[in-house]
């Protein structure tokens, strides 16, 4: 059996789900030896960007295409016209555009496949700024690159999207903003997620791949428990797997 | 670009790499955005039983095999005849002869896969026996079914195979047991690794990457760094990298 494979296609939100506590990694224990978690995360992508390496994460011939995808992009799109990002802006609709873009391609990859539109997280524009000082000092910008009410555009545009094509949506940026101290519990930065954001999001995609039936006590193992397996006839065990072992 | 793989092949000791701490999230991290790290880890499995899967996780006729490949075996092989866990055990020799023909095998689906045979890690009776009291109580075994002057057999085995074939090999039970109070600092339950156990794996894997010319820092990215984007002119960053875009 080939283990099914769920991607988490995004800027570094998702990158960095890989690290110490990452959504990622959550994700990829929770499907130990029933799917590969596999990370398309690109730091400092916008959808702009990520549209270059649409077909080739997702070619169209795939004889194996992913059972789920989170889509997880925004941040970076709604940067700022005028400010230290500007070269990350994508006007928002232009965002909205290219996520329909995006959702088609993934339905068009496979009519099956969950599609999961992640909004980014609300931004915390003290965090910002105390991060531009840590790292630039005196040169450190005095207005954030990226805001609120700015980010909140781009959020509600994956509402938009999600519902216009009939696939899920998580909205992290009103989810977060529910807890009191969002902004430094939930954000490390003002915008990247600490280990108590990434677990929302964890919380989160499970919720969703859950009500789809793709709750990993739902996939099988792609092999037999070593329970299962008869040691006076351990062939058994992987004949009813269904597996034709030529060795 | 397609990202190449790395995959980790072997028992509940490779499965769990994947766990916070594990040595399989450090390894998946360290090659982010340059190559995929595929745990096939299967706990409780000894070499006769891998044999099986041999061929699915490996299929000679892939276009994509892996780049690298640790092999991870012998704990379970070990296991003592006439104790609790002969079911698992696997004769001195077949084990060897086991792993004579995974090595074959990915020698002959890829000729450049570095290849990368893992001792077990040293058992600690104790920590064994203690193990198996907390969870069975009054029935607990009194003799532990693991010893680690058995292990240390398999363990040559490995070092001996690795040799004959011309392939690298991490002594683990030696390492291991260079450091003072191994016993607990290494393993959690006699067996398997605790936090600081998995840094050593990780450790000695990277170190043997690194001196093949597997090193994070000379594998490329799939895509751009996004500080290679021209943002008036994105379309150039993905030409240098030779995507033919189609979109």
């Amino acid at each position: 059996m080939v283990r099914p494979k769920i991607v988490l296609f995004g800027d570094s939100i998702t990158e960095q789900s890989i690290r110490e506590n990452g959504w990622g990694v959550s994700l990829a224990n929770a499907y130990s030896r029933r799917a590969d978690v596999l990370v398309r995360g690109y730091g400092g992508y916008n959808t702009r960007w990520a549209m270059f390496l649409l077909h080739h994460l997702f070619p169209l011939d795939s004889t194996t295409p992913p059972i789920a995808t989170t889509i997880f992009f925004g941040a970076n799109d709604a940067a700022l016209i005028g400010r230290t990002s500007e070269r990350q802006h994508v006007p928002y609709e232009e965002f909205k555009e290219n996520l329909r873009k995006f959702v088609r391609h993934l339905k068009e990859c496979s009519p099956t496949m969950k599609i999961v539109l992640i909004t980014p997280p609300p931004v915390n524009e003290k965090g910002r700024l105390a991060y531009a000082k840590s790292k630039y000092g005196e040169k450190a910008t005095e207005v954030p690159e990226r805001i609120n009410e700015v980010t909140v555009q781009y959020a509600n545009a994956c509402l938009e999207v999600a519902y216009e094509m009939g696939v899920s949506c998580i909205n992290l940026w009103a989810i977060m903003q529910h807890t009191d101290g969002w902004q430094t519990k939930y954000l490390s930065d003002g915008l990247h997620l600490t280990a108590e954001g990434n677990t929302v999001v964890y919380r989160e995609v499970i919720k969703v791949f859950d009500e789809a039936g793709l709750s990993a006590d739902n996939l099988p193992f792609d092999f037999p428990h070593h329970s299962k397996i008869d040691s006076k006839h351990p062939e058994r065990a992987f004949q009813q797997n269904a597996c034709d072992v030529q060795l």
